[in-house]
């Protein structure tokens, strides 16, 4: 998989008025020149990095394009080794045939995330880095942004960093036991051995724990709005995006199918999940749509229950009552259509159902815009704010978190075996898994595999 | 509308891994240094055109992304003012806050075209080279690009500025006439001046008639496949297309669309029109259908006419009979499913057959894919091959067309003014005429109006 060939493909999107084509490897600026020709006989092999060079794409004496060559010497490149950039019209026709010049100069069509790939095994980034570029090309809000920027200049690594000193240390001390032998020497104080272990293990564990927002974070915060059919939760949703999504009408039963759209409030995206309403029904369609209004709600960390301001307490609260919640879910009891009570009671209403339900109970008017600021602060609430300005490292890579977990287990194991007097091998072997871990997180650590599988996810030309 | 303030806009395609930023007017470099912290200090104000620098985009102290800058001097840009190109990674996000901190450092978003524009206006191209720009951009076959390519080089405007020259020389003398007033002299040989302007009329009349395959070479190509219902019309099409497009059954009177699919043949277009059998029907949908047929086939270039090889001759040609074709239209009668007759006598078949039909009768076998190289043979033929080496000039903008329309009948009430001896002062007005066309043409005539309906119809960023 590793080979040092010359690579080259298209790395702008679709469309547009320019495109992009990116060539990568020894061969690259031979391979330039020969299909390049520069105003005033000029040519690639003699521009300095980091210029640019005006001229014709040639296939034989046929032009196929006036571009602009950048030129990049290794290592001062994305990857790391001599690159150039075509910049070409955007068609579709120079594009396919720019390319096959390209073949035709020997140059390979580049697998995807390939470049990055390139700039990894040159040392320019560690794999935990690499893996940010796509997730920050993915971003498309200011969480997210943030999270995958952190990550890419390497916040995280140095995080990882410091474990792998702290656990390398531990382990040469262990180690250093072995060489002993029969002599049962103890260069690693056990009960301070026993104080670092845990202490990485609560670093980890915090890690582990970051991934629930970091996903979150990643892929919008689910947010959930329940009810009984007719309470208002299209209006409600509909109001919120501003725009006609869901099919609103007096009819109970109106909405049967799972809507599903976002909002970004302060840089944080939520996905809205519109719910057919939850009552018993014979019709099996709605029905099926009732049961997956659970299954969603389950999923959602953000529930918001919509009753009608003007039903009985006891009503509400049943309402309340009938659904069942997840640790760390954040809850909000909407008393909808407000504007239809007299001030007072509707005032009292809150007062009870808050003394009976530990959640905000909210009074609010979908169709009349009533108290919607109290709710996207709510909203914003409902997400960690220290995280989103950056103060800790978040993971939000699934395969992080997998190998996280399988760090967790051998801490533990590690952990357990001290306080039974474990031998030293077994021990230092525990540990040397942890390291282990870590290292296949940043990359020192790697099978063309692992690389394969985590490059294929790039869109090509990265 | 010509302002020389900064303007700013995406000029690479949706997706991929990398975003192209496009800056372009006095302000350019000042607002790149606004946002952009190059590496060691550098700023874009000191570099030199043709350099690149790399470093950071910031909003405050909060890093938007890593990127290259591209610096292009005045008057050696594309739109001949100072430019920047800054290249990002791909990310909505990331695009977004690039755009709004360039606004806020006084920069406006570009209009459509509006790059092209301003090197139109600079005197980097005349207008016909601009408008050729965005076919070139639109082009997605050998034949349409190379047409827009030669166009965009000034081919073209060679063209007109010749036509152009002769007609100046013209009425000049014709003028010179008007200021000896009353002593009737005639500087201008009446039959010289017949013979030039018959000589610009068959160019102009050349120009009109290439427009015709222009157009056909930028749209593909139409060809419509007729015959009777479960002839085997889809099954041509899927087997010219190697894809299941069309529903094929052995049902009579499936095919009720009109589908229409390209096919690339030897860098031309092909515009494949799949049509509902041609036979009286009762069925009001299917009638429909007919009728559709019969407008598709009035605006074919290319009708291949299907037949069943089993049906008798009479049968066959009677199916011919009742179709009308345009001049100018290649016409290929298919005696399909070949397969199933005798060699004998679907030679005499065919024999007959071009006895009484002035054009290619083939047989052919959709299905056991017998004679399809013939076929593809056949529609190569049908377009003017010497055009698509690039001999000639081709017109293929609608609006040169009505132009030249316009110039060819000023052109005749000029001939038709010198026959009848008209006065001085009316022939140079319509030499005059023929030469604002021209101008309307290259853009040494223009207005606002002209200028905002070309552009606008360009993608953001060029």
């Amino acid at each position: 998989m590793i080979e040092n060939d010359t690579i080259a493909a298209v790395a702008s999107g679709v469309g547009g008025a320019v495109t992009l084509i990116r060539v990568s490897g020894g061969g690259a600026i031979a391979a330039g020149d020969r299909i390049f020709r520069g105003v005033r006989g000029r040519r690639l092999a003699d521009a300095r990095g980091f210029t640019i060079l005006y001229g014709t794409i040639r296939d034989g004496e046929t032009v196929v394009d006036e571009v602009l060559v950048s030129v990049f010497r290794a290592p001062h490149s994305y990857t790391g080794e001599d690159m150039i950039e075509v910049s070409c019209h955007a068609s579709a026709y120079i594009q396919r045939e720019v390319m096959r010049l390209l073949v035709e100069s020997g140059v390979r069509t580049a697998q995807p995330g390939e470049f990055t790939l390139r700039a990894f095994l040159a040392g320019k980034m560690d794999l935990s880095q690499a893996e940010a570029v796509a997730d920050m090309i993915a971003a498309d809000n200011r969480a997210a942004h943030a999270l995958a920027y952190e990550q890419m200049r390497g916040g995280y690594s140095d995080e990882f960093g410091q474990l792998r000193g702290r656990l390398l240390e531990l382990v040469s001390l262990v180690e250093l036991e072995l060489d002993f032998g029969e002599e049962d020497v103890e260069f690693a104080d056990r009960t301070q051995l026993l104080d670092v272990l845990s202490s990485v293990g609560q670093r980890v564990d915090r890690l582990i724990a970051s991934f629930g927002l970091g996903n979150v974070l990643k892929n919008g915060v689910p947010v959930a709005i329940v009810g009984v059919p007719n309470v208002g939760k299209s209006t409600l949703l509909n109001t919120l995006l501003c725009e006609e999504k869901a099919l609103v009408s007096d009819i109970a039963g109106t909405t049967r199918d799972v809507i599903e759209d976002t909002l970004n409030i302060d840089g944080v995206t939520f996905r809205f999940i519109d719910t057919a309403g939850i009552r018993r029904t014979d019709d099996p369609l709605e029905s099926l749509g009732i049961e997956r209004t659970f299954d969603r709600i389950g999923r959602a960390l953000v529930i918001l229950l919509l009753t009608d301001a003007r039903d009985s307490v006891d009503d509400i609260y049943a309402q309340y009552a009938s659904l069942s919640f997840k640790a760390g879910q954040r809850i909000a009891l909407i008393l909808n259509k407000c504007d239809c009570l007299p001030d007072e009671e509707l005032r009292q209403k809150r007062e009870r159902l808050s003394s009976k339900i530990p959640h905000l109970v909210l009074p609010l008017s979908a169709k009349r815009q009533i108290n919607l600021d109290e709710l996207t602060d709510f909203l914003k609430r409902s997400v960690d704010s220290e995280t989103l300005n950056g103060d800790r490292i978040v993971v939000f890579n699934s395969r992080h978190h997998e190998i996280l977990l399988r760090a967790r287990e051998a801490l533990q194991r590690a952990r357990e075996g001290i306080e039974s007097g474990l031998a030293g091998d077994l021990l230092a072997q525990d540990i040397r898994e942890v390291l282990h871990c870590i290292g296949l997180i940043t990359g020192e650590i790697t099978t063309d595999d692992i690389l394969g599988s985590i490059f294929s996810k790039f869109c090509i030309g990265k």
